[in-house]
């Protein structure tokens, strides 16, 4: 009987008959990855047994490890360490307080490049202002021996696009107030949560300027400085900061394969970053990433047989204070043109809330096939092109690579990352799971055709 | 016209005259309580001109100067400190970290009492509870070299029951780990937040058992030490903490008056607690309190003519580590049968979800109009009468004297409370006005009133 359902339903297959195969099997493969618990694990694994793990720290070595050991007990194979150098600034003790008119400790968290203070800190008057763009309009030499503070405040947003729109207070802000003359910068923490824990992060490289000291403020201690200074008195503020740095820490790439079964050699790039911010466990930054895609790769795997083409998963090694992406193109650069795809999971653990196709294969019918599986998943394709892929992946997009963006929901993002609050409980599993579900359906539909990203984006001109 | 308006209005007055009136400027008063921005200007004072202001430090002594010049301000008169004595634990630098087999640092923060480790540290491995009971299970030398931990969750409640059911986790834990051999003590926080910082707060007497270094966990933390020992190895956490502690520093209670028209030896006296813990800037815990209670005798005293009885508003200097209720219930014990009713603010700042009042009062015309007054506050007067009234309170309470509880809706109260997170930026403008017009109502209609809590409670017998 039930060989005659199954027959019967063979013949109800309508041409193309590969793309009904695949959305067939894209579902399936869905529905397994909502139940699967591995990216859960590896979620947990990577938080627990190695926790924070910046690009030049011994954790970031045993993360190497454990990334190597964990691709080869999930059924990877041609698994690999690539190594490169990398920037290395590591955090020391730091402190800030004010002095007066009303004494006080401040919560601050040194940013990436930061110069460390003189021993026995500095300590200077702050010059407050709302906005970088206040800052800005001061004239060379207003803040000199001053400690420059900006406040300007992030927006909430689900695409994540508030981060952008206040990035530079975070990257250039110190430069620019070491231009002016400053002694020491604090800026109100890229976020948008209420804790006292600041949110560190990069700036831009010093290049002519001089470097200072530089730290996030939480938020409440940034509204603490501005209802102090709002008084009128001068405000006095001491800090004190260490840190080491260095252009070329050890830093490695992690990779392993899901190899192809008929035309291994086109190879679909995927992955997370394994390096952490020093100060949370790097749960939603980047260990979700690592986790989705390892998953995801992995549950194709497990098919009785692999898809056409070769699905890696790579654990890029220094995404927080830059290397890993420019030194995975560079080394992969004769390889680009065999390609097929890259992509990243690098904005949290929110839900795929859309999905961003490379120009012109929407109508194609394996991307019709993945769309058959979205409707479940509270996920819906864009109606415009994919445009970066995360930092990791960038560069290879840059060098011809087609790319993918999978828009996680960043709503609750720019609470934690960054922050000691970047912990393992800020997952959830549901949402977690939704993610490997989109990204398996995704991934299966690319490796087990010949879409050609390359061609359909040409045509699309 | 106006004047004839106000003729006939008056004329529509019924007896009891007096009830009307209560009920009449009640509602007026709750009215401008609800515009009146004291409340918020006198937190936002505290919190940010003098910050954490533990029992024993420099910045209580400030607080104490704060709170004198804060009430002639208001216009209180008779304003007094009080001297006595009370027990402070002073923090020094505190830090742990997993040694083996996952080398992680833990957020912690010593709890009131907790002794000292060695100079340099102590590292041993851990015993983890999921629960007191669990611990209390063990036998005599059972944690002998151990670090005992317990990881039991708090429920998050409206009333505040969830922190009473879980409190001897805090306060008695060490004590129970110490009598079976543990050389230290980690308890999860007692808090309902995921961030990454620890509540502390006070412990028990030591007594006859011998002193151990003790600290809160906070949740992320408590959760990766569960999952760490959950892989069977033994985990071994190297603890570093410093502390001055004294039974004897000098503390303050200061008070200041509305001082009664017609019988102004009968006094009112409320309050709320001017030190705080060391890790927040004591917002909600208890600047609010202060400024709730001060706003609202502060708006009684600009009333034409005062009411008949004594408003006194008490800023009592020692809460968080005892002492200020019991001295200040033994400086006044001869004046216990003239006070007509003690009451505290000391929940946080949410609104006044119920009232309950003393024994046999709320049908008397004075509580009835007090609760006409209530129905746009969104709260409403409790079938059962007050029982405690605020630490700083119940030692009068207890030799005699009536008592109110204006409960306070605590769901996110303990979020914040001991922990660097309990800043100005999680008071609301409108709970916190809320809370005002509450007290301001049921303050004017005692004040100016004769009920006698005393004689109701006797006759309800």
């Amino acid at each position: 009987m039930l060989s005659i359902l199954a027959a019967s339903a063979s013949l109800l297959a309508v041409v193309p008959a590969h793309a009904a195969d695949l959305s067939a099997t894209a579902a399936a493969l869905r529905d397994k990855a909502l139940a699967d618990p591995t990216a859960w694990d590896v979620a947990e694994s990577l938080t627990t047994e190695i926790g924070p793990r910046p690009t030049g720290s011994p954790a970031m070595e045993r993360a190497r490890d454990w990334g190597v050991a964990k691709l080869k007990a999930l059924g990877f194979t041609n698994v690999k360490v690539e190594a490169f150098e990398a920037p290395s600034w590591l955090r020391g003790a730091e402190s800030a307080e004010v002095v007066s008119p009303y004494p006080q400790k401040l919560h601050i968290l040194g940013l990436g490049l930061s110069a460390p203070t003189p021993k026995g800190g500095l300590e200077a008057e702050v010059a407050l202002f709302k906005s970088l763009d206040e800052l800005k309009a001061q004239p060379p030499g207003a803040l000199k021996g001053k400690i420059a503070v900006v406040t300007e405040r992030m927006v909430r947003t689900q695409d994540g696009s508030g981060y952008g729109a206040i990035n530079a207070a975070r990257t250039a802000g110190a430069s620019e107030a070491s231009k002016r003359g400053a002694v020491g910068y604090l800026v109100r923490s890229l976020s948008t949560d209420d804790t006292r824990l600041p949110h560190t992060g990069g700036m831009r490289p010093w290049g002519e300027v001089a470097p200072i000291p530089a730290a996030a403020l939480s938020s409440p201690d940034a509204e603490l400085l501005e209802n102090m200074v709002a008084r009128g008195q001068p405000v006095r503020v001491r800090l004190a900061m260490a840190s080491t740095s260095t252009d070329k820490a050890p830093a490695w790439n992690v990779s392993g394969e899901i190899r192809g079964s008929e035309a291994p050699d086109e190879v679909i790039v995927i992955g997370g970053h394994l390096d952490s911010w020093d100060p949370g466990t790097g749960a939603v930054d980047d260990a979700a990433g690592i986790a989705i895609t390892t998953a995801a790769a992995r549950l194709i795997g497990e098919l009785p047989k692999h898809p056409r083409r070769t699905i890696r998963v790579v654990m890029f090694g220094a995404e927080e204070q830059g290397g890993a992406g420019p030194a995975y193109a560079a080394a992969h650069k004769d390889e680009i043109g065999k390609i097929v795809l890259v992509g990243e999971s690098d904005e949290g653990a929110g839900v795929v809330w859309k999905v961003s196709l490379p120009k012109g294969s929407a109508d194609h019918p394996a991307m019709q096939a993945f769309a058959s599986a979205l409707p479940p998943l509270k996920t819906f394709i864009e109606d415009a092109p994919s445009r970066f892929g995360g930092s990791d992946v960038f560069p290879m997009a840059a060098a011809g690579a087609p790319v993918v963006d999978l828009h996680q929901d960043a709503s609750r993002y720019f609470d934690l990352h960054h922050s000691a609050d970047d912990t393992l409980d800020k997952i959830d599993k549901g949402e977690l799971a939704q993610n490997v579900a989109v990204w398996t359906a995704f991934l299966y539909t690319v490796a087990d055709s010949d879409i050609d990203f390359r061609a359909l984006a040409a045509e699309a001109k």
